[in-house]
């Protein structure tokens, strides 16, 4: 990634950077003012639908590391970003991407990085229409990609009312073996969770599901799980044999699943509403792992099968790791 | 800024740092789901007007150092973006603000730092509805903001018409002394320039005005300099005499300036204009450097007086400084 031969950015000047990235980025990037060019990208108005606005960072040796391609970490920020849009049931649009770089970066890892980019943004219609390129020191790298989209019904968090039903999307924890750079960020599922009314509220989980079931609802209500009934990935079973761990702490705690967390309106019929979500998306799983209760006073998650409450539990945090 | 003692990132988790900067921010974060608290920001459609989308970055090291506070610094990312959104001729309107920092970094400091954003957010009726935590080495700090803007006739570049006459505002040169943290986005001289259809091409002077000259026009035409006509700022004389250097110099290829670089439609009496201009912003210089030329084959910026080519002149390069 790093290197000292002559094929790094030490060896182009900014403008032929912009050049190269235009033409990796293709019809990823529409032309100025549009697309990169201008001193601002300049987009149409759309007056049905509220904006929604999200950023988000990679930086090498936090986010990923050498163990995956140039390419998959390219993927990554962009999956990364589409995962906050589909918490809101929204439609990507537009992305600016920063990059920050020692100028010793490889000049054919970053083409293999905008690569990742390019197809990730094709495969879901995102637009790139602008950035910033910023030197830093030797061996560092970082890109923060802002993106734009869409909602004409957005889904905010904090929103769940008493006796509605909690679910979680796919499987849950051990992320950190292919997950966090590979996955499909459940854009389909939460447009059609807010299009259709059918949510009240939902996050996508990012820091680990102890962390995110709080932003679910404020203190007028409290949060009761079916421990036993959290869906948990094969890498979360895998890694909690190595290290002799409890799987359900890896699924709780563990980051970077990119699922969504929703609550389903108690006003609609659980059974029904499983059918219709089946029927929809049949290769997305969809698990009930609890309700939303009077607020408790001893604790805001307790397990339903032990009344107990659920603490202690080391989810993610970005500056204080424990 | 960095230090060892406990007042640093370190002793405080994700949650509390996030609460403190809505705290800091006030009311220039409005209530979530606009401002900071859910997984995007959701703003409102705005059907008459096009979107301005502009990102820019701020590197302790590179574009600021300790010689100023942490006060200017949080000013100098605000007032970076909105020269962007001016030399679009468009109003500010929403920013997110990524924060990438060692955990050593100074908790006051980062307070300081946003009461700059907060001061200059609000002279500018910018509000900040989102961001990003995420920690890096200790010692290093970035700050990346991505700000939306709103303009009803933007103003682009590289679409200067032959004839037309090139302006700039303001005086050029030594920003480094101390414009480039304390300057005045040229906001409502860009909205005035739009808004009445003056301006053909404008950018502003963000790398020097040799490098941004060319972006007035594409290749259709050239452009010609009076060189004798540029605004020189006192501190590119104090600069210049310093080094033995001529102060046209630092006028020419000083990175910073912050001013509106725009062309005159040809259709418009100059004259007239200028009066219109003097009345308007009586504060703010406006100096005739140029016209549009039919396309040179030699050179595209040649100077009025000697005819002959500028050239070889040093403008500011991120990856490649000379």
């Amino acid at each position: 990634m790093f290197q000292s031969d002559s094929q790094t950015l030490k060896n182009f000047n900014e403008i032929q950077i912009i050049e190269n990235i235009k033409q990796w980025l293709g019809s990823t990037t529409p032309p100025s003012p549009i697309g990169i060019g201008d001193d601002c990208a300049v987009v149409p108005p759309e007056p049905s639908a509220q904006s929604l606005i999200s950023t988000d960072t990679l930086v090498f040796g936090k986010h990923f590391d050498s163990s995956i391609t140039a390419e998959q970490a390219g993927r990554k920020i962009v999956l990364r970003n589409l995962s906050d849009i589909a918490a809101m049931g929204g439609h990507p649009k537009y992305a600016t991407l920063s990059i920050l770089s020692g100028s010793n970066l490889s000049f054919n890892w970053l083409h293999q990085f905008y690569k990742g980019i390019k197809a990730s943004s094709d495969t879901y219609n995102l637009k790139i229409v602008g950035g910033d390129l910023c030197q830093l020191q030797d061996d560092h790298f970082q890109a923060v990609m802002t993106i734009i989209g869409r909602a004409p019904k957005p889904i905010l968090r904090h929103s769940a009312s008493i006796a509605d039903s909690i679910y979680v999307t796919g499987q849950l924890g051990g992320s950190i073996l292919e997950k966090h750079y590979n996955f499909q960020p459940r854009l389909a599922e939460g447009q059609w969770l807010a299009e259709n009314n059918f949510a009240s509220a939902m996050v996508d989980v990012t820091d680990g599901l102890a962390k995110e079931l709080n932003f679910l609802t404020d203190e007028s209500a409290s949060i009761q799980i079916d421990l036993k009934s959290i869906p948990l990935a094969q890498s979360a079973r895998t890694l909690a044999e190595k290290h002799s761990e409890n799987p359900i702490e890896k699924a709780l705690c563990d980051g970077e699943d990119y699922e969504l967390l929703f609550t389903l309106k108690h006003s609609i019929q659980s059974a029904q509403f499983e059918a219709d979500w089946k029927q929809h998306f049949p290769q997305t799983p969809l698990t009930k792992i609890g309700t939303i209760i009077e607020p408790n006073p001893t604790a805001n998650i307790i397990d339903s099968n032990s009344l107990k409450p659920i603490d202690g539990l080391k989810s993610f945090d970005h500056f204080n790791h424990k």
